[in-house]
């Protein structure tokens, strides 16, 4: 077991945490909003899952950097009716959203070590994350060399499916054990931190899928200044996905990246399966291959201002 | 001139930033949200002063610390018609946040290195700042002891003073210079990152008076295990400001320090005056002196759930 390279020397109480590395560490530093009405919706999310989706999203480019977490930071604004305990003493939706986001903390590592917490007439969430990377080793986008291949983790397209279910806009028939891997996808996604770690030296570049592989792929491709080609047939696609959704869904949390051909890559890391979907090319832009078709794959992920 | 103690490795445009710290150095983290409706509000902070006050509440806080600023983070969501250009080509609110914002982190050489936006009904801001501090050197809350002096910096009261113009809501006649220091006060704190470190191996313990100086001398008190006897007559008011606004005004981002009573602390610290309002005794509990009435000091600042 890898021993703890990092240390909270002080946590949450004081004006700032104080956080150690070890001598030829670098830190990595995300973060990420998550806002109601935009990222999430309080009559279609648990408490639990807004702060798992939160915490994940964080955890989430730590894995893409292949970095191990050091310590997490929660801002936290919500109006006040959400921190009063409920009827016969339930949990208040603050308690059952702190739930699910130090669950998933717990499970990664990653402890919290400050924040700020304050009232708003929406619920705005910000998960900073800390993380540790021995220096020089941190994946990054633009490392991506022509030749080299591209692969995902894990299975694309289910988050935006469980979305769609959420929504009841989902316009054709799914199983049940589609709908519910789906929602399962959407409102606990799990960040590929095992995986980052695995790919740390292997891997020449690397990015986490946060807002779709059509949109992700061009940021990749344009930091390392090469194009790409993607095989359609070889997306591993969620149980029950369309090609469009394994295109251009966002909120899987997988990891894509690039290594050399030489370079052997297993077919699955720590339990998730990793598919090569493609090559990296001279010519800018991407390209979608579906059999004979031959086309531009545009960028239709997530927009931060739809 | 000290030499640069830490180093941005990769700052914005990848799924996080590195940071590197030099051997025998901590890492201070604080964060701040400042919210539309609560911290600010449109039609009173031009876009530049919230920017600038979002930047010196986080600032404020490595100050505290006796930390020196190593790379800012900011999250930001507002609704899409913030970022649009104004008529004639005048710069969007979104600009002038920024412009105010990185002027205030270019004067304190804290460099942003990354963050988030977001669209969002109403306007929130994450500041998120880094710095560095030498190992175990950190000023903390917690360490003041029985019989050391309380001091301050600055002035106090002015930020609260300068809100209660805004509001209309001052009760009594100001000079213009008043009014206007307040305004000044409110709409642009000067964070105090050199007297931080300046303080740094003098002070026993620090906070930054963010919310009011009868609710961080608790919050102090508290975590150092003592009490506090605060002299009403020393205490430096801005100009203007009656002693209620003194005690009890937030966002003055002035320091509150403790020193053991054989330390020399000079009466100004580059340019800003510092104070002895009072010293810790054993007894729990702020008392103030005035005069010869002798009372407790309730902490009546700021709350974040009001």
């Amino acid at each position: 077991m890898e021993l703890e390279s990092a240390q909270i020397v002080r946590g949450i109480g004081d004006d700032c945490a104080l956080l150690r590395l070890k001598v030829h560490e670098e830190l990595a530093v995300t973060t990420d909003f998550s806002i109601e009405g935009r990222h999430f919706r309080l009559e279609w999310h648990t408490p639990e899952s807004v702060g798992h989706r939160a915490m994940a999203r964080s955890l989430s480019d730590l894995a893409a950097m292949g970095a191990k977490p050091v310590a997490a930071f929660v801002s936290l604004a919500l109006p006040k009716t959400l921190t009063v305990i409920g009827k016969r003493n339930t949990k208040s939706w603050l308690d059952r959203f702190y739930d699910g986001l130090l669950a998933l903390a717990a499970e990664e590592d990653a402890p919290l070590a400050g924040g700020d917490l304050s009232e708003s007439p929406i619920v705005v969430v910000d998960v900073i994350l800390t993380g540790s990377v021995p220096r020089g080793k941190a994946m990054l986008r633009s490392g991506a060399q022509v030749g080299d291949r591209i692969f995902v983790t894990g299975a694309l397209g289910g988050a935006l499916l469980g979305l769609r279910v959420l929504e009841e806009n989902v316009g054709r028939e799914l199983s049940e054990s589609e709908r519910n891997y789906a929602l399962h996808r959407h409102l606990y996604p799990q960040p590929r931190i095992a995986q980052g770690l695995d790919l740390r030296g292997q891997a020449s570049a690397a990015m986490d899928l946060s807002d779709g592989l059509s949109t992700d792929l061009a940021r990749l491709c344009a930091e390392s200044k090469v194009g790409a080609e993607i095989d359609a047939g070889k997306l591993p696609r969620a149980p029950g996905v369309t090609l469009d959704e394994a295109l251009h869904g966002g909120d899987d949390y997988e990891l894509l990246f690039t290594a050399p051909a030489k370079c052997k890559i297993p077919a699955e890391i720590k339990g998730v399966a990793v598919t090569e979907i493609g090559r990296i090319v001279k010519r800018k832009g991407i390209k979608l291959i579906d059999g004979k078709k031959r086309g531009v794959l545009e960028a239709k992920g997530w927009e931060h201002f739809a």
